[in-house]
């Protein structure tokens, strides 16, 4: 693996001093901004993510602010999710399509008011296509990325660290639900979810001056607790079937393909931008899709789409691959083929090293 | 440093096989896609390109296809460039900005013909930008990121190198115009333009298959001419004043605070988004802007904006950094208020490293 190469460009966050203090092993880059890929090794981080709890640094899930009396109207626009019963202090996770289907993002909205969102984004510029779509429609709304921050606690003990650093009412907080709790005298929205299977909390730190008060906070009460510096593990999301968006799925991809069919109400979404599109997708269903495979070796890096192969003839590709220490096979997601999707289906999976054998699951494996 | 962890997310070029096969040092990543960021060294990489000719892997510069008998005018829209007398033949550096005048984009845009365009961008998804416009509007144009990879080829030695590939009729393309050359029997848009000051070519590869193909053949026929793979350089570029969006400027800015004024006929680009706003720019002139400043010592890597004082006061930040071997002191671009923009102003620079002197120059050094 190369270095990766320091610029302003790929912005840091409020929470690199600590990241970089803790040990970061390796980085990618989404959103423009820098995220944690590793600390201690993969397989480590996985280990001590399924038993402790761990602090990540998620500031690269950008906010895009809709705020004025036309943001209901527009964030529906966005998104074959029916918005309608969508209350203050809820989350919800979102298909964002373009005119045809095809999807520019997944993020996950959070309901401030009847006048105000933020779109907690996955690595896309989001913000761009909202933008021009508020300007061109001369809606009432204002748009922007405000100084918002994720912070992630993730693990078995995150009730218990982040009860110590805002009160025990913190534990009352359902999933994909948010309430306001204060640290130093400020009001934090704080949401019971996150990117890994094993429960937790993202804070929406709004102020770029609170992050590492915060971060050195959660370590400070989370000592007994083994605390660590974490990040989002391909192995522990791969098998818990969380999609990456840029991995799993592209603008290529509409959302049934991506199993994303139960957040479409695609008849009653209306205005959603795409909706035409796919109004025929929901009634004829893909021709492909995404499936849990198993892989029993392990396999190299997957940085690129590996072609899945009958004979001669392609009939998918797999996306996203990590060798599971739990389950000791390599987890992968894939999008297939109906032709090759039935659970059971073996399937060749041509990779830069070689072919290997994959079966296709009936779920994903958390 | 950190590595860099591979996904697909960050996506592989035609070329990669060839930049690891060269000994890739560092990356970043530019568009979702990876982008060498140096070979043996930041400097060893700059004395090369100075005085041999290096082929770079620039896929990252993706495009934006409009075509259709709308494209000319939704071209139009997104700039205050006037367009009226481009010609097909003819690239076009283009500021690209949003309602408020604020930067979104500063490609170069290539005119195939009256109906057809390829916008070559930097690091920002204006495809979103562009795409919801045309939906908006319900423009008869198709929008969309076609199977196009730059790679440029660089340096003094760049034409004898381009000429020994695809014939002499190489030498005559004049700077910023293309024409079409065959390779493997293909034709392939090639420019005279690319991200140094060194002279050099950029050819539009089209079609995932050329390119290690075509990069195989550069460096067979380069052999004697010390052909090296390399990158755009960070010393070289800020050398020659070439600005880098997201490190130097980003929507904050208008394109006269980037001192790219002489690119915007604001009065005369009807229809342009933000002309109302830039109009108002154009007539006061910006309060602020971007200046080349010398730094005698050796600094850090600039990896966030550095706070430019006058005492307690924030007067400006720096944005880029490196240290210039020929020059033999840290050259460096900021924007700078007003009140300390002139020529000789003295300035400190406010590092994670401590306070470094700063003089503002009145030109850049290449």
């Amino acid at each position: 693996m190369a270095n990766i190469a320091p610029s302003r460009r790929l912005r840091r966050t409020p929470f690199s001093k600590g990241v970089e203090a803790a040990g970061i092993g390796g980085y990618t880059v989404y959103n423009h901004m820098l995220l944690p890929a590793y600390f201690e090794s993969p397989e480590a981080d996985y280990r001590h993510l399924k038993q402790h709890v761990q602090v990540w640094d998620v500031a690269c899930e950008r906010q895009v602010e809709i705020r004025g009396p036309d943001a209901g109207k527009l964030i529906q626009w966005l998104t074959p999710r029916d918005l309608r019963s969508m209350m203050p202090g809820q989350c919800l996770y979102l298909p964002v399509v373009d005119e045809t289907g095809g999807m520019l993002n997944d993020p996950v909205a959070v309901k401030l008011s009847e006048e105000r969102f933020w779109i907690s984004i996955a690595d896309s510029d989001l913000l761009l296509w909202v933008k021009a779509l508020a300007n061109a429609y001369r809606m009432e709304v204002l748009v922007d990325e405000p100084d918002v921050s994720p912070l992630a606690v993730q693990g078995p003990k995150a009730d218990d660290l982040m009860a110590r650093v805002f009160g025990d009412d913190i534990r009352s907080v359902k999933f994909f639900r948010y309430g306001w709790f204060t640290f130093e005298g400020r009001d934090l929205l704080i949401a019971r979810s996150g990117y890994s299977k094993q429960g937790g909390f993202e804070i929406y730190v709004e102020g770029w001056d609170l992050g590492m008060p915060l971060w050195d906070a959660l370590f400070k009460a989370g000592e007994d607790l083994n605390v660590r510096a974490g990040c989002p593990n391909g192995a522990e999301r791969i098998e818990g079937g969380l999609l990456s968006y840029g991995n799993d799925m592209t603008r290529e991809n509409t959302p049934h393909e991506c199993g994303l069919g139960r957040f479409c109400n695609t008849e009653t979404a209306i205005g959603c931008i795409g909706r035409d599109a796919l109004l025929r997708v929901a009634k004829d269903g893909p021709v492909r899709q995404i499936r849990a495979i198993e892989i029993k070796n392990r396999v190299p890096h997957c940085d690129e789409a590996w072609p899945i192969m009958d004979k001669d003839k392609i009939v998918g590709q797999v996306t996203s691959a990590a060798w599971s220490p739990d389950h000791d096979c390599t987890v992968s997601i894939g999008m297939v083929r109906m032709t090759h999707w039935d659970p059971g289906t073996e399937l060749k999976i041509n990779t830069p090293e070689g072919k290997f054998d994959g079966v296709v699951r009936d779920s994903f494996w958390a």
